[in-house]
């Protein structure tokens, strides 16, 4: 694994451009956002700061979220810019307790873009809705100048509905609380990186791509009290724990030996220098749970996930993790991104 | 005026690759959309081709909708993209006779674009959503390598809500209604143009853009029988008419004479071979309302507006201009676009 505190300090509060890092999900998107759209908008739906804004519209509590996907390739093993753009909308709303209901689609297409691939990546996007169980309502296009875009952007927001007494915060973690990762990390990042260095590895690495509507709706249903709720998309497991312990002033603790990671995933990591901490996954999330209903849950999501470690007494805002070999490090966020452009 | 039925045939239907005319809101734009997209995303809601979708939640009728803006340049008089990306979504929902609650930023940045320009635009975008009485509550951040982009993209989604009591689209429409227009048309389009040409006119010619939420609320208020709203965005006032008769089978008429149109602006489009019909516009809509009650809605709409026309007793789903020679002539869609990137 890279040693974070090893990368090269970058001047990230200060940039007077915007830099692909400033995209990535970590440390220098976290100023961007902070620093200069935040501070304009301020309200307090946006400033709690969540995967998606929560609404209460008379009586109902409504969670709103809107993502853009620039994903390069458009296509790659387990999934496509159309799936990516309906998934990762859909988890938004998951992660905020919310079922999903409502999606809206943003098109910016390049001029020469194949007519084709559009009806295939739409194709896609209608799959992937009718597996979240959610329909796409309303949408717009527009087309810009050979030169001035990469093929296909989409944008999608969406609408779901959160049911009476789920309350999904980073607040709302408690000492003790089980963290529980619903499966191995890594897989996203690592096909689209196969894909676009032109590296085969032993195997075919496919991406996790997948709506989490289901395991959070199982949780939800069976009474499983649930605290926070987070998708591991760009900056990866590390940039949740990290954001989710500082919002909440909560120490954490996780152990790496519990975090599944598949061989040929690990192998390719080592070999391009990349932390499956920090890689982007596009199906994986974490729960903290009340610790008495965390083998109830775990059995709920099924093979493959894991309690990873626990909320700890102190207070402080601090990721700890445990390594194989028993020593133990400091988790931080990703200053700036592993690999631009995975979603 | 650019007499339409002179221009060169496109093969809109069967084109293999996104051309620049797919976005001009024309009828290019809704083969793509009619012939693409909405087959495969199919459901009421979207079907009802609406500038939003209604949808009912435990009880309430919320409108969501979305738009890209890639208008270039970025700065231009009377507005900037940020003013457009909040003014462009609070209009649409405000059509949808909904009052706008929360709005969705999405960026899509070109890596180098200047901190400084995105600071000036997002402060813009604040501004406007306290001008239309919007919050912005949640948003995404994206980087694409230079060469990728066009400097900045924003996507906007938004949600209003519905009063008991409306209801608006264009199959609500009744013989005799009358068509209001709230002001002059094509200067949004003409300010664009004029800025990217390197013309000059002998005034500035300054963007209508301008959120629609008080006087449409002014209307619904005052308890005016609306029956339908569009603004008058990509295609202008002609393929807005079209597209509503289209819906509601009903034959539309016009007069020209009642049509304003500043004489610089009708001046500056003699010149470059626009039709004020077809231009885009970001801050004029029509309004269908019932005849009695005509008088009352334009003194609520102030100074500007004007009737344009009425709904014909006769089914159909044709919209007659009468010329201020008296001639009549049959209003067609744009095929096309006029200009590309406008909004």
């Amino acid at each position: 694994m890279v040693d974070m505190t090893l990368q090269c300090p970058v001047p990230f509060t200060h940039s007077e451009t915007v830099m692909l890092a400033h995209g990535g999900g970590g440390r220098m998107m976290r100023s961007l956002i902070e620093g200069v759209i935040m501070p304009a908008f301020s309200n307090p739906a946006l400033d709690a700061a969540h995967d998606g804004a929560v609404l209460t519209i008379n009586g109902s509590r409504l969670a709103f979220t809107t993502d853009s996907f620039v994903v390069q390739p458009l296509f790659f093993p387990g999934g496509d810019i159309g799936t990516l753009a309906i998934n990762g909308t859909v988890n938004d709303l998951a992660m905020c307790g919310a079922r999903p209901l409502a999606i809206s689609a943003g098109f910016i297409i390049e001029e020469g873009f194949s007519m084709d691939t559009l009806r295939r990546v739409i194709s896609s996007m209608a799959a992937a809705a009718r597996e979240a169980g959610v329909q796409i309502v309303t949408g717009d296009t527009k087309v810009v100048d050979q030169g001035k875009g990469d093929g296909l952007y989409i944008n999608t927001a969406g609408i779901g509905v959160i049911a009476d007494g789920v309350d999904i915060a980073p607040t709302n973690i408690r000492p003790k609380d089980a963290i529980l990762l619903n499966g191995d990390l890594g897989r996203h990042s690592l096909a689209i990186m196969a894909l676009r260095e032109g590296l085969r590895f032993e195997s075919t690495i496919e991406s996790d791509c997948a709506p989490l509507v289901k395991p959070v709706m199982a949780l939800l249903d069976a009474g499983i009290r649930v605290r926070c709720l987070r998708d591991l998309t760009r900056g990866g497991l590390a940039s949740a724990l990290v954001e989710i312990a500082t919002a909440a002033r909560r120490d954490l603790q996780i152990a790496e030996a519990a975090i599944p990671v598949r061989e040929d995933v690990r192998g390719a990591c080592e070999i391009l220098g990349l932390d499956p901490l920090y890689t982007a996954n596009e199906g994986r999330f974490i729960a903290f749970v009340a610790p008495e209903d965390a083998a109830r849950a775990l059995a709920l999501l099924g093979a493959g996930a894991q309690q990873i470690g626990s909320v700890l007494e102190t207070p402080g805002g601090q990721v700890t993790l445990t390594s194989v070999i028993g020593a133990a490090r400091i988790v931080d966020m990703l200053s700036g991104e592993q690999l631009p452009r995975i979603c």
